[in-house]
């Protein structure tokens, strides 16, 4: 065996002991002697703040090291690292800056964050040649993070399209396979943990837009307003859509999307008709996915798990593995990936180019398909198949049309016309169709 | 945008300039700029080593920096990194070593040299503080050492199945689409130039065993003689069984397998069934995919181009930039990742625990199912299904039995008696199967 260079100690602050956090304190200790084989490293773990230092625990945390001041990990001089894991943007922001303002290094899970304010945390990190860890803000334990940036780093990442969020990957799965209406299918995932009592940040496609912004500005250099990305959630998402989709070879998917054109960005987050040879389409239940195309190394998909206790305090503890090394080696750290960042335009939803899935509640009788396509037609909207579905009740029977690429407000005038027809009974359905 | 170190050029030697030594210098010039701008790093392609420094090419390199002799790249005092791609062992051994002992660093997509001969490597990079990038050797444009050696660094990786051979793929996935058989979907992968007009080095499994090689080095810190994989290739493969395996809801994909357990590794090379939901059997044509097993990040997937000029060479370009980014920060470099290697025992082929496939050839007579269910249980392996097949001759049926987990020595055993049977018509054809 080679011998290594001495072992070094890295001091680590860690603010929060929930899931993650408890992760995090877990794999420090149980895996310490294989990560001190692999890295010559040695984590000591010297203040850990919670709300309640009273509180019992599982692990035990040693009552001394216990603190509620987050100002305790900033001003301790021995601490190296400090791994904020409270999610939220206070105090964990002030708590993150002042950290980089007192020579800390900064890991963090906190998309939110991220998302809204992380041109400020990279600043800061940059102005005081510090290092921001943020593997564990998307896709817990999959590397993407690293991926995009170090891995890929010879290549222009030209689009990508996620699937970043468990709980509603777990209901889509389920309304697919059983198959179950929505309302069934968020039941089940409570039931099961997978979901929140409150789902809304998950449903919504908030969360997925988190991540979204995050990949985005690492894969394309890119500063943007969070609000820029265009989010739809499924709560809308119909049974009857999901089956039909099914018949026509495609599965439903909330997909984080982000493509470079040559105008702009497309930031968008949307349930999206994906065809089943697509490598993200077997992506099921809980388990994320990005896919990713570069100009170099063409497409790449990433798949793991991207939430839970140990995934994603894999990822925090990964990182602080990678700060460390840096200390240790005594490297003057690298500007964080942030700092070729440039502003971006982001294009309006209205510009995206699509295909398009419609499914049109009509009164069966002659002439109603004929004066739908007359509209599409109109507007320049290309039909590449029309299926009619056997009605559901008396009043009207579903035709599902599938479009060719098209530009969306142009559907957009073409629908709010077709919508008014008075044998056109329900709001048409739209889902984008990637491939 | 935050303002980022003075940029700093770093020298660079390639030696090769086939078709990913080509691939390299073309993204080094083509990316110069993307590159500056996200890491503050210029390079310099200062010699390049060829066979025949007169010959045309394209792209063009300037004569002056061309040279037929490998001593001008570890001889250049200027050149930081030396980037080999030439492949086999002989001069690429040499030139690897004599560029640690010159301060050099190394990067080398050569599979076959780290397979064979990497202990020597790996202990004078880490005797000279040098680092050794081998992003390239597996996987073309997959980050997947990254991924093991960092992103999952907190991890504990318990086993991994790769499909890491773009030409077996290629041929397994025609076989069983078209469906072809073997010698069709060969001549099909070199039509296509997906396989070599000798391809030996791919089909029978050495290629895959040189790259199972690399991964179970770093995922398990395992040190170990290459001749003590187990080999087999997918030459002998026959359409017959791809189908019954498709219609039991089985593919069948060449695998690199490595596994650790309690008392041993297991690595192996293998024509293997995976039910129709495993997320390799997806993987289709020529790209690879390894599955991964962290302890506390779970299952994960990575998938992308296997091989191929720009894949490849955007690994080594990746290594670059990750190394030139070490020299920058004057950071004392890391010991290789090699450098926790301990040697391991790897177990033999007969204690490998399995499922089985199992296709006889019997005469179609009343009893002999009977017998084989008989020798099989007398071994011990119990029989999970059994599918009788329509003849295909008169002189022989078709009978298929899938196992229960048993040991491969006690199959064998079973088998040997079997196969000596008169009503048992050709050799016992078995294939192993992984979940």
């Amino acid at each position: 065996m080679i011998k290594t260079s001495p072992i070094k100690t890295i001091h680590v602050g860690i603010l929060g002991l929930g899931t993650v956090g408890s992760g995090v304190y877990q794999i420090l200790k149980s895996h310490a002697k294989s990560i001190e084989e692999k890295s010559g490293l040695r984590f000591f773990i010297k203040k850990v703040c919670v709300k309640n230092p009273a509180k019992k625990r599982r692990p035990r945390v040693p009552r001394g090291i216990l603190t509620r001041r987050p100002s305790d990990l900033w001003k301790d001089p021995a601490i190296d690292i400090v791994v904020e894991l409270i999610g939220g943007i206070h105090p964990a922001k002030e708590t993150i800056l002042e950290a980089f303002r007192h020579g800390k290094h900064v890991v963090t899970a906190n998309k939110a964050l991220l998302a809204e304010e992380g041109r400020i945390l990279f600043q800061e990190a940059a102005a005081h040649h510090k290092k921001l860890g943020l593997e564990a803000s998307v896709c817990g334990g999959i590397p993407i993070i690293k991926s995009l940036t170090e891995g890929l780093a010879s290549n222009r990442i030209s689009h990508f399209l996620g699937i970043v969020n468990g709980t509603c990957n777990y209901i889509l799965s389920a309304m697919s396979d059983r198959p179950y209406a929505f309302g069934e299918a968020l039941k089940e995932a409570q039931g099961r943990g997978y979901a929140e009592s409150n789902p809304a940040l998950d449903i919504d496609g908030v969360d997925s837009a988190h991540k979204l912004a995050v990949l985005a500005r690492l894969a394309f250099g890119a500063e943007f307003p969070f609000r820029s990305i265009h989010v739809e959630g499924i709560r809308g998402l119909k049974a009857l859509d999901v089956a039909y989709a099914r018949e026509l070879g495609y599965v439903i998917k909330l997909l984080a999307i982000g493509k470079r054109l040559r105008n702009g960005l497309e930031l968008r987050v949307h349930p999206t008709m994906l065809p089943l040879d697509h490598p993200l389409s077997n992506v099921r239940g809980v388990y994320n996915a990005v896919f990713v195309h570069a100009d170099q190394a063409g497409d790449l998909l990433f798949y793991g798990r991207g939430a839970g206790m140990f995934p994603t305090a894999s990822a925090v503890v990964s990182d602080i593995i990678d700060i460390a090394k840096k200390i240790s080696q005594d490297a003057d750290v690298e500007p964080p990936a942030f700092s070729w960042v440039s502003r971006q335009k982001v294009l309006p939803i209205g510009n995206v180019v699509s295909q398009y899935y419609l499914r049109f509640q009509v009164a069966d009788k002659p002439g109603v398909l004929g004066r739908i396509a007359q509209s599409l037609g109109k507007h320049g909207i290309s039909i590449l198949s029309v299926h009619q579905k056997e009605p559901l009740s008396t009043r009207s029977v579903p035709v599902i049309i599938l479009t060719y690429e098209a530009q969306e407000k142009n559907l957009k005038s073409a629908l709010s016309e077709i919508n008014k027809a008075r044998d056109v009974r329900e709001k048409t359905v739209v889902m984008r169709v990637e491939r």
